[in-house]
């Protein structure tokens, strides 16, 4: 994997992370997660991808949609340590050349000091209250 | 705020919010929070709730509901650091009555150690692939 670039921060990760996704530019996308297997990647509403690989390919699925897309990050909640950081953040995307845009998603981004720099270890995204109808009412009750 | 037991690693924070959810206990599951305003919790499908009296007033709405719920946990995957852990977890809720479950929930929890021990300080709940439709079909493609 590429690793040519090192992050000196938790923000500088994740600056590099949102602008690489801006660009669809896979190599840079995945630059910025850890050199391991213990990654986890939750794109809204999709499946829990565990592993690098299977990380790449569902951001190569992305870009290759070919959608522009422009995002603005709330940045909400840090919470960081010597080894580990959490980002509680709100992602605003806007689909370059549509009126509506989607809700906003809710992103816990998670990232660890490593031999490399700080990586990406963690990104769990799902839309924010505004989604849409709710599937399940339980999911409303229950928890 | 109730602060009366102490939790020495975050696997027994973990285990006491489950434990509490599962009892319908208030006082219990908040305990498990830390003693801050920098909290968040968002539940499935739910709003971004943050600070401890918007947490406790959504558990309260919640287990004034009166459904008894059991909950398994997938452990999935941890990360610790001296002062911070993040526990990247699948929960598998059943309703005490109902045949169908609800479908698996992708959570992701944060854990602070504070001078009250190990509490938990973010808490990010959102319905796996199983879900049912998705309503933007833009959420699959863009992100």
């Amino acid at each position: 994997m590429s690793s040519n670039r090192r992050y000196e921060t938790p923000e500088e990760v994740e600056a590099a992370f949102y602008e690489a996704f801006e660009r669809a530019d896979l190599a840079a996308t995945m630059n910025v997660w850890a050199d391991q297997d213990e990654l986890v990647c939750i794109h809204p509403q999709g499946p829990r991808l565990v592993g690098f690989d299977s990380i790449r390919d569902s951001f190569a699925q992305i870009f290759a949609a070919g959608i522009s897309l422009r995002v603005r990050v709330d940045h909400g909640h840090h919470y960081h340590s010597q080894a580990l950081a959490v980002h509680c953040v709100v992602e605003h995307i806007e689909v370059v050349g549509e009126k509506s845009s989607p809700p906003p998603i809710n992103s816990t981004n998670v990232y660890a000091y490593t031999d490399d720099g700080w990586r990406m270890i963690a990104h769990h995204a799902s839309p924010g209250e505004a989604a849409g109808a709710i599937e399940n009412p339980h999911l409303h009750t229950l928890h």
